[in-house]
């Protein structure tokens, strides 16, 4: 096999061939290169990639003794995630150029296991809505949706097997629907988020978009220390529960088609389908998740604000200012509602494995200035619970529509066995 | 009166004066270095002070309009919280003369409501156990306590009317009780800790040491952009629970005279008081708040671990490798039982508004090596409901001998207002 295909395998592909010696890291990280080379012009996913810098990485490994299970495998993270050797700079003219001193937790701990870091990718402006050059891969003139744009358009490109993203509303899903790859939010709190720049604490996630769901498996047992157990189906048949939202409406008929002949599909492969309402009380959910970004982020951002405010897009500025003018009970208020709906949702899940429910309104909009609405995916990360995007359908316009499975709180291996399932169940179109 | 008594009055004090044209920003900040000059020898609060850029915020506040209600006011904060013009060194030779780009977010509020950065406060090796500089202000050859050893002794010794800190086990409450201030821990995710470096992000909440109750009002108000409303008494008598927790045998006599002591009086002065006994659930969460301590810990360190650990205490490498060597399920199961003593937590306060318990295991230790156990207040954070540190009692030395209120998880004020009223009627000794 020629080496220029060797972007295309997964995570774990790869890292079996370097362990093997099938392959070298500098031949896998030149193949990225040569396709970041042959296509970031279209695409833009990238804030920063120097290639002798990740060539000097793969170098080294290839001179080391295998450092861990990701070995030679060449990755993307988001610009908001630092870096020691490579700027960071926020998708914000305030921080062009800003070096920061050590790595992010992530970081250092994909790096600790072998891993290479391949660049930064593009995000938004801070990861809010202001969006950046990057395009959606399969036609670029749609957004590849945000904020973690060019990790999930990376992704798909096969510029890289792998990229953090981070989700505080729709961050990791959206732009995994658009581009046609799957994206993985755990549960609050599983990754380490230290040394990634707060968009609003209480939602903040980080995650992964993938092309394989197995690799999900692989750098969750980095990304938390734990011993790799490969990804299984369930063993018996997945209960799984349609939850079409309050929002449904919103949903464009081929999103409204994506999940109706998922569940019509699954439930012919032997799942039990049955449909789930939710209580009223989660009515004001994705509201009340943009009330508490708001809010958060007016705080966050105080020194930015203070010192740097003209070289915040007009719309972040809106965010800052509706932070700030919102009363603090307000917010508190708005926490509370997402802590008692987070308990209540346990409830959904009653003899059910996983919720089957909208991911993104339809197919990534045309045009780059907007990046798509958060509401589907936001909704879930408001109460925390785990979710994942599967890429299993496409629009009128031939683009990519995917599917949301939702887990319980702190349920992610279901949730990623049952997705595991399905995905082989639906067969999905030829996005990866 | 003497400018050099401007460093013994409260922030609210200092504030209405500046505002009212009685002193100036100058003269405070004069007075309270000169309270540093004359003292820092014996108690080793800062970690960095330079007078001369203290005095330039100071001369620019004088020269300005009032930019907030903190106007000239000095404070300390402690040096694992980001500061763009100052070192923050994380008391660990690893951060030596690290410079920060950019101001936290909590030390940007507070300089955008017209306060003045007097220095940073001396905190334990990333705010763990091994101990710095720091010795108790009341007699140095006892432990002022940690983490936030320096805010905590700069305050008690009147160097400064108020200063951050942060608490993940009792590193607020603990050594405020050891040198005789009040230190509050609020309800976790209260004030926003964007630029402070983490220790453990399911338990780390930014908080205070004041030498006044009301200045924790004004400060809030900052802090979370809420009109400032007086500090009131409760309206009828207060609701006062006792929780001698399950860890009472370790309390030394003085801690439990101390708390049988404000029992009585509290009761005598008005209050409805009566026993409280913790669920059997609750026996357990110290300990396994220590696990969720050292395994969040050794995913936060990944970067340091790997290229400074050799810079690291013994102490600190081994809550690492605590960490890295637990089972990633007993983690999860520890934040289980968290969220699970959370909720139940609700009961504990039926028909009551505060609970009474111990904060510390009884006066400050002799010695600088060890801070004093953190147990009686890390309970309560584990389950992240506030707490204030009241200092009300002597123990068999004369070191200040502090007691536990405890709130209802987001119900601040009331503790603050109950706080109010029992300061009151307790009467402090000479402490603050």
């Amino acid at each position: 096999m020629p080496s220029t295909d060797l972007n295309q395998f997964p995570v774990r592909e790869i890292a079996r061939r370097i362990a093997a010696d099938e392959t070298t890291a500098v031949a896998v990280t030149e193949a990225c290169l040569a396709r970041i080379e042959a296509r970031e012009d279209n695409v833009h996913a990238w804030a920063f990639v120097d290639p002798e810098l990740a060539l000097k990485q793969a170098r080294a490994c290839d001179k080391q003794e295998p450092r861990g299970p990701l070995h030679g495998v060449p990755l993307g993270v988001k610009d908001i995630i630092d870096t020691r050797d490579m700027p960071t700079q926020m998708g914000s003219p305030v921080y062009a150029g800003h070096r920061p001193t050590a790595d992010a937790a992530c970081v250092a701990l994909v790096r600790a296991a072998g891993a290479i870091v391949l660049g930064k990718t593009v995000t938004t402006e801070f990861a809010g809505s202001h969006p950046g050059p990057t395009a959606n891969p399969h036609n670029s003139s749609h957004t590849p949706g945000g904020s973690s744009s060019g990790s999930a358009a990376a992704v798909a490109d096969f510029m890289v097997p792998a990229a953090f993203g981070t989700q505080t509303g729709s961050s990791i899903l959206r732009p995994s629907a658009y581009c046609g790859v799957i994206g993985y939010k755990p549960t609050f709190g599983t990754y380490n988020i230290s040394g990634i720049k707060a968009a609003a604490q209480s939602l903040d996630t980080l995650g992964l978009h993938v092309r394989d769901l197995d690799d999900i498996q692989l750098l969750t047992s980095v990304l938390v220390h734990r011993p790799l157990t490969p990804l299984k189906a369930p063993a018996s048949s997945p209960r799984v529960g349609i939850c079409r939202t309050p929002l449904w409406d919103f949903a464009q008929p081929e999103t409204k088609a994506a999940i109706e002949d998922a569940a019509t599909r699954l439930a012919q492969a032997g799942a039990a389908v049955r449909d789930v309402v939710m209580p009223e009380s989660f009515a004001c959910l994705e509201a009340v998740r943009i009330r508490i970004n708001c809010y958060e982020r007016s705080r966050h951002m105080t020194n930015e604000w203070h010192d740097y405010r003209e070289a915040l897009s007009d719309r972040f500025r809106a965010v800052m200012q509706t932070g700030l003018d919102m009363p603090y009970d307000e917010y508190v208020a708005a926490i509370r509602l997402t802590e008692d709906c987070r308990q209540q949702s346990d409830t959904l899940f009653d003899g059910l494995d996983v919720l089957l429910a909208p991911c993104v309104d339809g197919e990534a909009p045309r045009g780059l200035a907007e990046g798509g609405n958060p509401r589907f995916a936001g909704l879930w990360t408001a109460i925390r619970l785990p979710a994942i995007s599967l890429p299993t359908h496409a629009g009128p316009n031939g683009l990519p529509v995917g599917i949301q499975l939702v887990g319980r709180y702190r349920d992610d291996d279901r949730l990623l066995s049952v997705a595991k399932w399905a995905m082989e169940k639906l067969r999905a179109p030829t996005f990866c």
